[in-house]
């Protein structure tokens, strides 16, 4: 299955000059969705992995069932304020301005083994916040899940030292 | 199992004086996950549904899943600005001041029959609003799902003449 024909070019979103890789044709497909689902679990069914943290919000929709499919615990990375218990926060840089990301402080145990899922590898500023959460915790980042990357936006260089797997990657 | 257990109460959020169900003690928890999707999944197994439009963001966690297990298509109901393709929206009244919400245009066929999932029935606007979207598309509306029902809210006033499936209820 070409998992990349389920995905929609949108140009000039969010912002003139952009293509947007639209997930909605996937999501609308069932086979393509368990297949996705099926790679990411097969990509680290070896690693003995305690939970997903998946990014708000589109990372949710894939982290979900992602998690359940592996047995496993669901952590939500979610913007500032949405989360109602005791939080952990970063800041990272965006292209323009700036962003936050926060995490439960009981989202992960000392030592749990953990992948960071999202839907898209940009520029990796927030993936890394997300990594810097987990690890703040006291977790063991094991990777960084996606199922797209844009190679050519070089977000492994933000995230270097981490294990990156994705399914769709354009050049 | 007992679901209501795996949910915390959080005191004054969002606001002073209201005791938010945080559902993230679910999400920990594989088993609890799995029984949530089940029962889910099981109340609509005889209704032949085409796809499930969850609600942005905590929707997405179990709308996700859920539409996996049942085999069927997944469409997201966003805020606005969110979905790149073409849209149709929807505003609806809060407790105070309004909201906003979209589909994309091609999600829903004519006579597919959706079901509506968010994670929590509060006062009802915003599956209301989410119902009314997937109606304006020409879609069949089966019903609505929630993990959470705040029965003392009234939410089922506002989705009058709608089937509504929630599976932990406090009155």
């Amino acid at each position: 299955m070409n998992l990349a024909s389920y995905l929609r070019d949108v140009k000039d979103f969010p912002k003139p000059g952009i293509v947007f890789k639209d997930i909605t044709p996937m999501l609308q497909s069932p086979a393509a969705m368990d297949e996705a689902i099926r790679q990411l679990a097969d990509r680290f069914k070896a690693d003995k992995i305690d939970k997903i943290a998946a990014i708000e919000s589109r990372g949710f929709i894939f982290g979900a069932p992602l998690a359940l499919r592996m047995g496993i615990g669901f952590i939500p990375v979610r913007k500032p304020g949405k989360l109602p218990w005791r939080t952990q926060s970063v800041n990272y840089m965006l292209e323009y301005g700036s962003g936050t990301l926060e995490i439960h402080e009981d989202a992960v145990q000392k030592g749990e083994r953990v992948v960071v899922v999202d839907d898209l590898l940009a520029t990796g500023g927030t993936a890394r916040a997300a990594c810097e959460l987990v690890e703040r915790l006291g977790g063991r980042l094991i990777g960084c899940a996606f199922i797209v990357e844009l190679a050519f936006l070089a977000g492994r260089k933000k995230l270097t030292g981490h294990r990156i797997e994705s399914l769709v990657k354009f050049d």
